[in-house]
C-alpha cells in the first residue's frame, strides 16, 4: 500500500520505545498534582445527570460544545482575565491544537503573510510551515512583542502592498521565553494592530499559571472597537495534558465559519462533562496548587543550571508555565547536543524549532520542568551540564 | 475580522437552535442503552489506576493511544470479526471520522481517483470533494459492491493510465443501505483490486450491530498477501457517539505515516482509559443487549413505512445498524420535503447527499430509527407520510 501514498508527505513517525529518564521536551505536567480523586467524583455525578445524554453527537447539543462547560470558561475568563464572556462565544476544541488548526484553517491561504513571535511555540511555527505561510518573527524583549519592531515589520510589507492575517501571540507566559506582556504593551499592540488593520490570534494556554498571580487582562479584553482578537485557551496545562480540551473565543459569524470547518462531530463529551463538574467547584483551588508546585520546580531548576552551567547557560526565570528558555555560547548548536544528551538519559527541545529564524533559536534550549520531581530535576541538569561542558571542551 | 478570512471557504453554520421532535439524522444511538452506570464504575478504577499519567501526553505511552484500549481492539476484532490483530496495528483516533481524515491525508492527493459505493457515507463524500478527489461510484445490489461493475470501473480506468488509490467501502451494515458482504464476494472484491494494484479502505463502524449477530470476517483479515487493506473501526455505534473514539487497522510503514500526520498531541485520554476499562469486561453483553433494541426499534420504522407509505416507500429492511434506506417513486426530490418535513417536525437526511450522483439519490431517503423511541417512530413516520403523500397529490 505504501507505493500509493502521497509523495509530498512528511516522513514517517520511528516506533515508539519510551522516555529518557530525563524528560524535558513537551508540555507534560506534574503527575502528583493531577486531581484524579476530584475526577472520578466528578465522572460519577456527570455521567448520572448527562449519561444518556452521550447517546447523541454533541449530547444532543449545541457543535459550540457542552453547555455547563463553556458557561464555565466564560465565567472564568471573565474572574481570572477580566474578559467578560458569554458562552455563546466559546467554541470547545480538541486542545488549544484544534484550535490553531480551525483559525488558521478560516484565514491563511497558501502565501498568506502572518507575524509571530520570533521565538513561539514549535506547534504553531510546524502548523504555518504546513499551510505555506509567509512567516514573520517580530522581536522580543522581557515584556514580549517588540512594538517598535512590529510597526516596521507591518509598514514594510504595506509598502510591499502586503498585509498579514494576523499577529500570533503568546501574551502571558510567552512560549518559550516565560514573558508576561504588561497591560501597557497589551494596549500598544492593539493600536498597532488596528491602524494596520491585522487581526490578532491570542493564544492564553499558559495564562493560569502565572507564579505570582498577577496575570493581565487579556488582549482580547481591551479590544473596544470589538472583533479583532480571536482568543484561545486551554484545559492542558491546569487540569491535564492527556485530557484534550481547549477553547477558542470568538465573535459571530467567524463563530460560524469555524463551526463549518470543524468537522470532527463534537469533541469528547466524557472529558467535557468531568471537566465542566470538576472545574465548576475546584478549578482556582487546584491551578493555586498547582502553580505553586511548578513555581517551586522552576526554581529548582533555575539553581540547578546556576550550579552546573553557570557563565555557561543565560536565562531569565519565566514568570509562570512550564518550561524556561536558555542560552548557551554562541557558536553552539543545541541541535547537535540531542544525541549525546539522550546518551546521558536527557531529552530538551533545542532551539532551531522553536525560533522563525532557526540561526537565531541555533544556541538555546528549552528545558520543561513540569513533569519530573525535584530532585530528578536537579540530576538531569546535572547531566546535561556535564554533555554542554563536554561540547565546549 | 471577517474581512481577513480565506476567500474559498464554505459557508458558515447557522446558530444552533434545537432538534425536532422527530430526528431521523446523524447517528445518534439510544439513549436508555447508554451504559452510563458502567462508565461511572470504570471511570472510579481506571482514574485511580492511571489518573496521575494523565499529567502526560498520552499517558507516557505510545502516541497511538492506550494499550489496554488497543488490546481490547485487537482482542474484540479477533474474537468478533475472525481477525487476529496485534495491538501495535492499532491506532486509536478521535472518532472514526479522524480516521477517514488520517487515511485521506496519507493517500490522496487533489485529482486522484477513488472508488467509492455508489450510495455511501455523506461524510465520506464531502470529504473527498474537499481534498479534491475524482470519485467514481460502483454499483451496489444486496450484497454491496458489484464486483463486475468495480471489475469494469478499474479497466476503464487502467485504459486511461489512471488507477483509483483506494476503493473505499462499508461491508458490513453499508451506510445507507444497511447491507451485509457475503464472505465470497468478500474474497472477490480483494481479487479484483488486487489484480488492478489497488488499496481497499474498509470502514467497519456498524460492524457489530448486525441484528441476526452472524458477522463476516472483515476483508482485512483476508487479505492473505498483507498490506492491501486499511482498516477503521469506532465505539460510537456501539458504547455512545458523544465519546469519540474510533481506530485504525494498519500495517507498519502505513502506521508510521498516519502517526506523522496525526498532529493532536494524542487523543482524548479520560474516554479511552474509561472504554478500556469498561469494555473488557462489558463490551459483548452490551452489545448484544443495544442490538436487540435496536432490531426492535428497525422493525417499528419498517412497521411504519408499511403503514403509512404501503406502495409509495420502498426498502430491503437493513441487516442491522440504526438506519433505513427507502426509496420514493421516480420524479420525487426528496430535498424538496426537507422543509415541509421540518414544519411538520419531523428531520431526515435526503438521498442526494448520500449519493455519488445526486440524480440518483434524489428520489432516496436515509432514516435513522436508533435513537427515538417506538412509539415516536411511529409517529413520526406517520408525520413524515403525511408530508410525501401531500407532496404526491
Amino acid at each position: 500500500m505504501t507505493a500509493l501514498l502521497r509523495r509530498d508527505l512528511p516522513d514517517g513517525e520511528a516506533r515508539w520505545s519510551g522516555d529518557p529518564p530525563f524528560n524535558f521536551v513537551g508540555g507534560h505536567n506534574d503527575p502528583a498534582s493531577v486531581p484524579f480523586g476530584g475526577f472520578a467524583e466528578a465522572a460519577a455525578v456527570a455521567l448520572a445527570r448527562h449519561g444518556p445524554a452521550l447517546a447523541r453527537y454533541n449530547l444532543g447539543g449545541s457543535p459550540q460544545g457542552h453547555l455547563p462547560l463553556r458557561e464555565f470558561i466564560a465565567a472564568a475568563l471573565d474572574r481570572r482575565a477580566q474578559m467578560p464572556t458569554d458562552p455563546s462565544e466559546v467554541l470547545v476544541t480538541s486542545g488549544s491544537l484544534q484550535a490553531l488548526d480551525l483559525v488558521n484553517a478560516a484565514m491563511l491561504a497558501p502565501g498568506d503573510p502572518v507575524v509571530v513571535e520570533e521565538a513561539t511555540y514549535a506547534g504553531t511555527l510546524s502548523r504555518l510551515a504546513e499551510r505555506g505561510a509567509e512567516v514573520h518573527g517580530v522581536g522580543l524583549d522581557r515584556d514580549g512583542i517588540r512594538i517598535d519592531h512590529l510597526d516596521e515589520i507591518l509598514g514594510n510589507l504595506a509598502a510591499r502592498g502586503r498585509r498579514p492575517k494576523f499577529v500570533y501571540t503568546i501574551p502571558t507566559v510567552q512560549n518559550p521565553t516565560g514573558t508576561v506582556m504588561p497591560v501597557e504593551r497589551r494596549h500598544q499592540l492593539l493600536e498597532v494592530a488596528r491602524r494596520h488593520r491585522v487581526a490578532i490570534f491570542e493564544d492564553d494556554c499558559y495564562a493560569d499559571l502565572v507564579f505570582d498571580g498577577s496575570r493581565p487582562p487579556t488582549i482580547r479584553s481591551l479590544d473596544t472597537t470589538g472583533g479583532q482578537v480571536v482568543y484561545c485557551g486551554s484545559f492542558s496545562k491546569t487540569l491535564a495534558p492527556a485530557l484534550r480540551v481547549g477553547y477558542i473565543v470568538a465573535d459571530w459569524p467567524l463563530m460560524g465559519r469555524l463551526l463549518a470547518l470543524k468537522t470532527d462531530a463534537g469533541s469528547g463529551a466524557l472529558e467535557q462533562i468531568v471537566i465542566a463538574e470538576y472545574a465548576t467547584a475546584h478549578f482556582d483551588a487546584h491551578v493555586a496548587q498547582l502553580t505553586g508546585v511548578l513555581d517551586s520546580k522552576c526554581r529548582a531548576m533555575a539553581a540547578a543550571l546556576r550550579d552546573n552551567l553557570a557563565g555557561v547557560a543565560e536565562f531569565d526565570p519565566p514568570k509562570g508555565g512550564i518550561f524556561l528558555w536558555a542560552s548557551l555560547p554562541p557558536g553552539v548548536d543545541t541541535a547537535e547536543l540531542v544525541a549525546p544528551a539522550a546518551a546521558a538519559g536527557v531529552e530538551f527541545n533545542p532551539g532551531a524549532g522553536w525560533c522563525v529564524d532557526p540561526a537565531y533559536g541555533a544556541s538555546r534550549m528549552r528545558l520543561c520542568f513540569g513533569h519530573l520531581p525535584t530532585e530528578a530535576i536537579a540530576e538531569g541538569i546535572a547531566a546535561l551540564a556535564g554533555v554542554v561542558h563536554a561540547s565546549l571542551d
